[in-house]
């Protein structure tokens, strides 16, 4: 077998064998199958796809690529949530808490925000003290202490999935399905968990533009669970606007401690609460989701789950004094408002947008090698549907840089009106695969 | 612009513009732009296709990416001539003494043999003492004194083809009708030929298995030929037995020497004159072909051709006394019989399986560091359409190897018979695309 005669297999439109994809991903990770023979194969499966057999066998080879990890010392089932991007996406650092609370065990790696999405370590790292890298050990034995850890990927897990994002990444060979399920899944099942929630963004903040397509990833990746043996279930939601209303590190961890007491915007509540419930249906907590909202909704009302997301921050060295005083979070020197043009109803905020002018203000990373100005980026006073007064508040920006007029004009356009009623009831979950 | 852009457009199957194939031919060829990248666009190209307008564009940034040599000294239009390459295909050889003869310049470059094709460089060098590498300056004196050069691929010309060439050659993007016609043009356009005339063949021998194929990259590059303001002219040919009966390198000088002497096999000896009398035409020494043809017979007849060819022989540096007693050629040591199984006609000789089968007794290339067997190959006895007895002799094999026992099935499981007459005129043209 050599790499060319693979690469002609796949550019000839022919399902690859078990021994073709193993030859492949064994041979990518060891360095033993230059990057230009690799480059070539990705874009042959952009353009001509893999069917689910190929999927699973290139995510199973993938997910053995490195260490393994287990967690099955730890009683009860693991459960591990994964969403696919998008802006003001705070959802795990209020689901983790809330299905804990409730007796689940969140076993969760994370990644870094890149572009106009942001990430989970990044809003994490913005309370002083915040420990995102742990050993296999502390993982496990915080999970089974207080119920849940959030972590960084780890090195030794899943090179296979290091190696080519970096080279997709740069040989625009990311936007393939197969190729985003296997990359997403084979990390998910490398760190242990028995069940995955995932959650597949469409829309203009999203990498996936549409429902169709956002409905067909997702299928993919549940399938790859059920051929590979776990309760793999997945949401299709949109990503229309950015979620929330805060977007930007430690203004999403304000967000974040607001809606885990009670008090958070109806479209990330609700989210929360629909993930939530699937979740611990997942773990078999409840019997069924019903039941399961009705307690995720007591424990959001009673404080419980807020007590659990300071164990959590205090577990991984977080300063929880922040956590109780918000207000010790530093803000930027330049908070900037921007008024409605006009009176209307909202009728658009463009997530991708807003996650840009976000990432200008200084809360997102252009290139890798930024660095994040943790208490940057935009809260939003108005959402879909909202009424507005013409110079009625839209937005607050916030920055520490001093040049932000095109920014501003970035915001601005962002938004669109309508003088007609815009009907919006907050609820984002339009389909749940399982 | 970034590398990055160029093929995401080409893998959403855009049309790519004159600057993005720019930026790619430039940036390759300066080692700015690295093989990964550079193998997902070959990828996609071979997967998406380009359009006549972007080949030709590619073909001239490739053309222009080196050296590039004229010949508009040299009184009277240059002409050229590229085979895709097959089995036993020595054309060149007779047609370059046959046209010069007559008037006509050849400035031809030529490569060398790899896997079951052979290369005009090795079967000229099979003649000791021919030199191969002339300098701009000799090439051009010699074709000024005696109407004809044929040397190997100059290295300061149309680097990007070679650079693209050997990576194509492991990403398995060899097979796509821009880049083979990119490839094989820009080299012809480089050296600064006015006329070219290729021959694209067809058949189990040779790499455009179907006439379709075959006449579509015949239209591709005399497309490419019209729209950067050149004549060239495709011939669409059959390789469906070894053309001649010699395969291998001194055999096949053996050949040129009686065809050149009017002695020729029928289908070799009809290919030169078929050739021949198109590239007179281009080169407007005869008005029309018809006249070109007699012309062409007269000088076969006459010993006119044979005598050019001693003169480029001469020339180049070779041995004039082989030329003269061929007799004086070494000849392997291992001279191997093969007679036929049964009775009646010759249906089919699969050029693949003997050139292959002449590879192995050593007369080409399985690797490019493998060392050619100057006496080695094939010599046959009936061609498609003869009538033979059982136990006639279908052909003769010549090796130094000493195990050959292999290599004498694949010889006998090329040839195929029927009882019925096979009607076969000799005649290869099928097409010709101007």
């Amino acid at each position: 077998m050599t790499m060319e005669e693979i690469i002609i297999a796949k550019r000839d439109n022919k399902e690859l064998t078990k021994e073709q994809i193993r030859f492949f991903v064994q041979g990518y990770s060891k360095n033993q199958i230059p990057d230009y023979q690799a480059s070539a194969l990705l874009m042959a499966i952009c353009l001509n796809g893999m069917n689910d057999d190929e999927t699973s066998i290139l995510t199973e080879e993938m997910r053995i690529s490195g260490e393994v990890w287990s967690l099955d010392d730890i009683p009860g089932k693991k459960v591990d949530k994964h969403s696919t991007g998008g802006v003001g996406d705070k959802v795990s650092l209020i689901l983790g808490p809330m299905i804990s609370t409730l007796g689940a065990k969140l076993a969760k790696m994370s990644g870094r925000g890149l572009g106009h999405t942001g990430g989970t370590l990044d809003k994490l790292e913005s309370i002083p003290g915040m420990r995102i890298v742990l050993s296999y050990d502390e993982f496990k034995n915080q999970i089974e202490k207080i119920g849940m850890a959030i972590i960084g990927q780890n090195e030794k897990l899943d090179p296979a999935d290091k190696k080519l994002y970096a080279l997709r990444d740069v040989t625009g060979t990311v936007a393939s399905i197969p190729l985003i399920a296997s990359s997403v899944m084979s990390k998910k099942l490398a760190s242990g968990a028995d069940c995955i929630l995932l959650d597949v963004k469409y829309g203009s903040g999203a990498f996936m533009k549409t429902v169709k397509d956002a409905t067909k990833l997702a299928k993919v990746m549940v399938n790859i669970g059920k051929k590979l043996g776990k309760d793999v279930r997945a949401e299709v939601t949109d990503m229309d606007q950015p979620l929330g209303c805060a977007v930007g590190n430690s203004l999403e961890i304000k967000e974040v401690i607001e809606t885990l007491k009670g008090r958070g915007p109806k479209d990330l509540n609700e989210i929360c609460l629909s993930s939530g419930s699937i979740m611990l249906e997942q773990a078999g907590i409840y019997k069924n989701r019903d039941d399961a909202r009705k307690y995720l909704e007591k424990i959001l009302e009673n404080g419980r789950a807020f007590e659990k997301f300071r164990e959590f921050v205090i577990a991984q060295g977080g300063d929880v004094s922040y956590i109780d005083d918000p207000s010790k979070f530093e803000v930027s020197k330049n908070i900037i408002k921007i008024y409605s043009p006009r009176s209307g109803y909202v009728k658009k905020i463009n997530a991708l947008e807003i996650g840009i002018a976000s990432m200008h203000l200084g809360a997102g990373r252009e290139t890798l090698d930024d660095v994040i100005d943790m208490s940057a980026g935009i809260v939003l006073n108005k959402k879909i549907g909202d009424h507005v007064n013409k110079n009625e508040l839209l937005c607050t920006l916030y920055t520490n840089k001093d040049s932000y007029d095109e920014i501003i004009e970035e915001v601005k356009n962002a938004f669109m009106f309508s003088n007609k009623e815009i009907k919006h009831d907050g609820s984002l979950t339009h389909n749940i695969i399982e």
